[in-house]
């Protein structure tokens, strides 16, 4: 590892994706040279609780409590809430396990006592042992919303284009289960936000030596970090190498609806497309191995690109692939 | 049964021993000649969650899922938000069930949402298929004190007076196990506390025949709902018989700290002394065979007693019990 003891990295991750890389990342890397900053703005309030999706899955994949089976939610859960509150009539389209749930009735308490989402994130980290940082991308709400084209479209005769109906991304993700056809997306109290303080303190360590944007959905899991005041200039600014590992393998998505979304947007669901999407701020992507076709292209535009195995089916891949990353991106030049 | 089927009657109740009571009133009377009171005193905000013990008791025994083994909460229970919580570093001192946790979870939105306790527990009673209609004393909020008398006793050198120190109920109860010496007791909020608009209009139905005081702990369980503003004088303006079922026999409390708190204020654990602290709203007391000696010092008071065993060990004592207790308050004379 050619990373100096003083040199930091920074992850930007989303969901289930994003965490098997951070994971990787934080057994290769002491905490004091990692943070992982984490998508916030799938957080909603369901039943009076604030959820944080994104940051539980990272709670959960960093402390080994996450659940294989399922890809999302604790291991060893138990569902008696959720039979109560289908007894009671309670809303019932997400799925709250009874261990899951502390998370969300102790956050939630802990915001109205005037605490940080950063603070909070990082009390339970530290109770799930888990030694790294966890940054929430912002402590002030940002709520990501896909625009969906309704199904049957009616063409407004006022505007001429068809309609379209705002979705809150759990309502898409989780109640919709991604069948609504997306148009288009929007992060509310983004212009208004800011990065959280920890992350901005990062981000502008001159020992920054890397940021390693993570496989998860560019879209709704990585657009809302960077879209935040400043946080994409600072990017720019910053002597780090900013690298990628494309979510998107032989043309379908790993995980989640990246590639349904990419193909109703008319984007090809390539690495390519997600070079492009990311654009001036990549000095380097890493693709995968089925992908390597595609590596010539790429490098084309200007980009660096790394081929390796990108399926981070157990641990060992998710260290290997966390390690050539991070090679990758220090030994890319300053002038590439 | 002398009840006529255009009279009603009203169970003013507490926990345990008055949701015993009420279930078996419940199993001899039809829902619209039957409400229950419930005690909101005890009500309490845990963890941001707003959490009703005396009214859960009543949900849960009148729809058969309270445990029996532990005397509170639900049976079949899981405990996996607790363990949980504990691992989160959480207020651990009070337990929350997983399927319990799902009322205090959807009252707290409802609540939230703008809707009366008494609207949130008629949903969550229709929702456990419960038919008789159950009513929160107030919509309002009223916290019951337990003062009680610091440890180590200093004399305030102002006052001359011992120092008290003043326990949130469920703080006293559940946190200290009962253990400090009770001084007195308060009501916050009970001056500005309407009766619930149910209460208040059964309250004042001419039709009203009797009024059953359950035995539940008079100081904690009775007294908020009795001194709510305007419903002691409604009491005795009605000319329905109000009669009370002794919470004290043989010297002890069936259930609770009712003794102990008697004892400690200095007043004799007895059934007289339970006449004594109703006083002028009683037409009528019933007592234990264990007390039988004290009738006489309780019908010489002027006040008519009924001896029966009161233990409601099992669900045909409760309805015998609450036969005997009606029978016992329709045969009372106007001029007793």
């Amino acid at each position: 590892m050619s990373l100096k003891p003083e040199q930091t990295v920074l992850a930007l991750s989303g969901g289930v994706g994003g965490a098997k890389l951070a994971l990787g990342l934080t057994r290769l890397l002491p905490p004091e040279q990692l943070s992982i900053v984490i998508n916030s703005g799938d957080d909603f309030d369901h039943l009076g609780l604030h959820i944080s999706p994104d940051i539980d899955t990272h709670l959960y994949a960093l402390s080994g409590r996450d659940n294989p089976q399922t890809g999302w939610g604790q291991r060893d859960e138990t569902w008696s809430f959720m039979e109560s509150i289908r007894e009671l009539k309670g809303e019932d389209w997400f799925q709250l396990g009874d261990r899951d749930l502390a998370l969300h009735v102790l956050r939630t308490q802990h915001l109205k006592q005037g605490r940080s989402l950063t603070e909070i994130t990082q009390s339970f980290a530290e109770a799930f042992g888990i030694e790294h940082t966890l940054i929430p991308m912002s402590d002030d709400p940002v709520r990501t919303i896909v625009k969906t084209k309704v199904k049957t479209p009616v063409t407004n005769t006022k505007t001429g284009m068809a309609e379209v109906e705002d979705l809150p991304f759990q309502r898409y993700f989780v109640e919709q289960r991604c069948q609504p056809e997306v148009a288009g997306f929007c992060f509310e109290g983004i212009e208004s936000a800011a990065a959280s303080p920890d992350f901005v303190k990062r981000l502008n360590d001159s020992n920054l030596a890397a940021v390693v944007i993570c496989p998860s959905n560019p879209y709704v899991s990585i657009d809302p970090i960077l879209l935040l005041p400043a946080v994409r200039q600072a990017l720019i600014n910053s002597p780090a190498k900013v690298i990628a590992v494309s979510p998107i393998v032989g043309g379908v998505a790993v995980k989640g609806p990246a590639a349904k979304m990419m193909a109703e947007l008319e984007i090809p669901a390539s690495p390519l497309s997600i070079a492009a999407h990311y654009h001036d701020l990549l000095d380097g992507l890493v693709i995968d191995q089925l992908d390597r076709s595609q590596g010539q292209a790429i490098r084309a535009t200007g980009l660096p690109v790394l081929v390796t195995d990108t399926m981070m089916v157990n641990l060992d891949i998710k260290q290997s692939l966390a390690e050539a990353a991070l090679e990758f991106a220090l030994n890319l030049n300053s002038d590439d």
